[in-house]
């Protein structure tokens, strides 16, 4: 199974740090070309579901711009320039709950639109978290820190009370990873 | 909580069917304004984890132009205009498998993004499935028909091997699912 070649790219678009178009001419493996395939790149990002070691499982309630109605959503932020996605993980925790963890568990990384690209999402399971300092997030949204039990994540994972696909994708790893884990499978 | 409010949108690009990107004037709760707000339009879609009336999942491995290397994948594609997202994921699994199935779970609707948008995801798993035809997809990629254990699911689930957000997350919650209904919770 061959993969596809990007033959050619052109900036389309140049929106700043959050958003660039660009036009790809991309060759198939049977020698077809495409010569308009819209590229979407937007900063990657990184999604954190933080369990604390009371085992209270960190959340907000928030508004987003894209997300109609009040959400939960995990911890979450853009990764910076070079920055490394773990640590822009830590960072994010730290930032958004003044939460520290001493045990990090990599979940994954994916591409957020298999035909656009988007993003990729690079997310992560982070236990023993404590609390350590006053948060300091600069985020426009409003949001409000929640402490959740593992039940009542479980309940609003099934009601799709995460409003958005990366913070659905993040809980439902995690608490398959937590399952798995506890029941001694490697 | 208060959502922000569009207080105007402008096309700044439009690349036919599969893309376009607006500018959004909003208002913050607080009376702030941000006036070049980036909103990218991409066609919603569905995407189904179809399991046989034998407990076989049906997959694909398959090549992307936006993912690296093969991955596994479930059922998907875009929903027609005017289509509803039950009706696209049926239509999806029939043209893509040849399957039909009986019992349909809704998993959830999603934004792909909080902040730009995208496109909603809507996520379905697909019970009872039965082969009834010659499968019929128009996609450009390559694409080969798997008939997958749970077992093999979990762990492909598990290597990151589903390489793309909607995908994942739509293999995480049927499993979740069929995990908690077999437990007897409602």
């Amino acid at each position: 199974m061959q993969p596809w070649k990007t033959r050619s790219r052109t900036r389309i678009l140049n929106h700043g740090p959050y958003l660039t178009v660009e036009n790809h001419t991309v060759e198939l493996p049977d020698g077809r070309i495409i010569s308009e395939w819209p590229w979407v790149i937007t900063p990657d990002y990184v999604n954190v579901l933080a369990v604390t070691e009371r085992d209270e499982f960190l959340c907000f309630r928030q508004v987003k711009y894209g997300v109609e109605g009040a959400s939960l959503a995990p911890v979450g932020g853009y990764i910076e320039p070079d920055e490394d996605p773990l640590d822009a993980a830590k960072r994010e925790l730290m930032e958004e709950t003044g939460y520290e963890a001493s045990d990090w568990i990599d979940l994954g990384s994916y591409r957020v639109c298999g035909n656009r690209g988007f993003a990729m999402a690079y997310l992560y399971l982070a236990r023993e978290a404590r609390y350590v300092t006053e948060p300091d997030a600069d985020d426009l949204e409003e949001q409000k820190l929640l402490r959740l039990s593992r039940s009542e994540v479980e309940a609003a994972l099934e009601a799709a009370e995460f409003k958005a696909l990366p913070w659905v994708t993040v809980v439902a790893l995690a608490l398959h990873f937590m399952r798995e884990r506890a029941a001694g499978t490697p």
